[in-house]
């Protein structure tokens, strides 16, 4: 067996997941051997080439870059995906180019809540942190929930003593202000005033949060996503990002999920466990999958967002029904795409 | 077509979600009339016949039966699924019988930090409040931040701070207080200093969720879960409960689910949703799909617990893999059957 497991150790794998899944799988190409491979977001919303200038996009790119990069090192060196997506991660809370860590967004009481989950494909292990105040980068955190807690998922001051606890290091609160959120929140409030915010003005409340999908060279999946959650959100409100199923979902016999949009209803969709659950049910491809749930089944509940999603055999999918998703890749070459338009 | 609709106003149902769906879900029974039913949980674990007094049996079964009749009351007047879930799980919540609401257990902080969620089958709308410490009925917050709010999920104080907006007035956290509660943290608590915690002890730690799921006059299913989550948990520990897809969902296409158990497996494998994935892509039975996920799905990973959930013919299913479950359900002529123990 020991042998067995040498010689084809991903068939084996395979096997013993239909095992105990109990469900009928394609095993179509589940011969190849796993290549490492990351997908990052930066959020799916109203980007066009019209708002957009030269150096802004120049700065995304090199950021979402950075992040590919960050961890790309770790899947390359035989790290895993939970370490190579949390890598990727951290890169872009501490920027303020995206909503999540550092350039959170406000909500209307004019303070920054974090969200954010992570989840491991091998083990079905998750963890999720919700509604932070003073932490830098809650990807961590949620890491830390699931591995040094016995639970899945915490929220509020309750989740920030047990950050303190783990030696994480509040940051003061001035730490999440940028002058460009803070203008987003004044323009919030406005149009609320004006009771004029319409779908457009919508889509740019939420835009900028983050998420990562990895696969490793033991072929395992991870995925994580982190977030402010929409510009002048209710204090509490708590968005799809930390919830495990509708913001961030892995199993290594489906696949990994990151989403972003409109978490109101990529919860009572479970967006990415819909398309784990059509993979493993339907049998669809990732790609047939995840296009059914974003493209169809949100798009007709009037949601927008997009996900990136990837199976264990390094394909992957990023469909989004907005204008546009800061997204790339990088591959087990270290070849790296970034898009962020339609085309 | 308007003649249509009041001919066969369940064939033009199913067949419009067929359309909204896009999936191929079996239209076997759904020609047969809606007729009211309820059903509900007041938590699985290890509930013994040897640890049970015949006064406390009696309680109990008093009590569902009482949450039933509030339900049905409802139901019968041609009231909604969601007001119905909403009744009688409120009636659980005033009991200091269960773990929700008055009954609900202690952090290990000793402070009580309530959840709760609320699913319309028929909209897919939601609502979820999470480390609630005054709310006396966390189940009619859920409902305030879905009818209410913009919002799907609130925690903590932001929820609360909703909630005294929405006019409900905040409980000293006295109320919470129960001689009962209490002793099971004394008790927990030395169970983890001996470090001797076990899977039995584990089980009485978050006995006592509450949770009802409804079908009404017009076919809409709903599906409610309100908890005091698990003894000694750590303060801002959300459990399954508040997170829609883990510890409650419903479609009228295919099911409504309420959760109980350990809730961080129930999270992890997204019991509620994938419930009604296993319909919905498999065609299975409410029986088969929640079988499947409690009995196969959830024991393989090592978590305990059990589910009521009801298809939109009013079919039922209860499994736990407990030693019992408080459950019991109320049918259209009245009729209400109550059960503790596997037989």
């Amino acid at each position: 067996m020991k042998m067995r497991l040498r010689l084809c150790g991903c068939i084996t794998m395979s096997a013993v997941s239909l095992l105990l899944s109990g469900s009928s799988l394609p095993a179509d190409d589940s011969h190849k051997e796993p290549r490492i491979k990351l997908v990052v977001h930066g959020g799916a919303g109203t980007i066009t080439r019209e708002k957009m200038t030269p150096d802004m996009e120049q700065q995304y790119r090199a950021k979402l870059a950075e992040a590919l990069q960050e961890g790309y090192k770790v899947l390359k060196s035989g790290g895993s995906s939970m370490d190579a997506i949390e890598a990727a991660i951290r890169v872009m809370e501490d920027s303020p180019l995206f909503n999540a860590g550092k350039g959170a967004v406000f909500t209307s009481a004019g303070t920054n809540e974090l969200d954010a989950s992570v989840m491991d494909g091998a083990s079905l292990k998750a963890g999720a942190a919700a509604a932070l105040r003073r932490v830098k980068n809650p990807i961590s955190l949620a890491r830390l929930v699931m591995d040094k807690s016995r639970h899945v998922m915490m929220a509020g001051e309750g989740a920030e003593e047990f950050a303190r606890r783990q030696g994480m290091k509040p940051v003061s609160r001035k730490y999440f202000f940028t002058e460009h959120r803070w203008r987003q929140l004044q323009e919030a409030r406005k149009k609320e005033m004006q009771r004029s915010a319409n779908r457009l003005a919508l889509n740019e409340t939420y835009l900028g949060t983050v998420g990562a999908v990895a696969l490793d060279q033991e072929g395992r999946l991870a995925a994580g996503t982190s977030t402010g959650g929409m510009t002048n959100k209710r204090p509490g409100r708590v968005g799809d990002s930390p919830v495990i199923g509708a913001g961030t979902y892995a199993d290594n016999r489906t696949c990994a999920v990151s989403a972003t949009g409109e978490g109101e209803y990529i919860i009572r969709l479970g967006v990415a466990r819909d398309i784990s659950a059509l993979m493993e049910y339907q049998g669809k491809s990732v790609n047939e999958a995840a296009d059914m749930v974003v493209m169809e089944k949100l798009a007709r509940l009037g949601g927008t967002g997009g996900v990136i999603a990837m199976d264990r055999n390094g394909n992957h999918a990023w469909p989004f029904n907005t204008s546009g998703m800061y997204r790339g890749f990088i591959d087990a070459d270290g070849k790296i795409v970034i898009k962020i338009y339609k085309d």
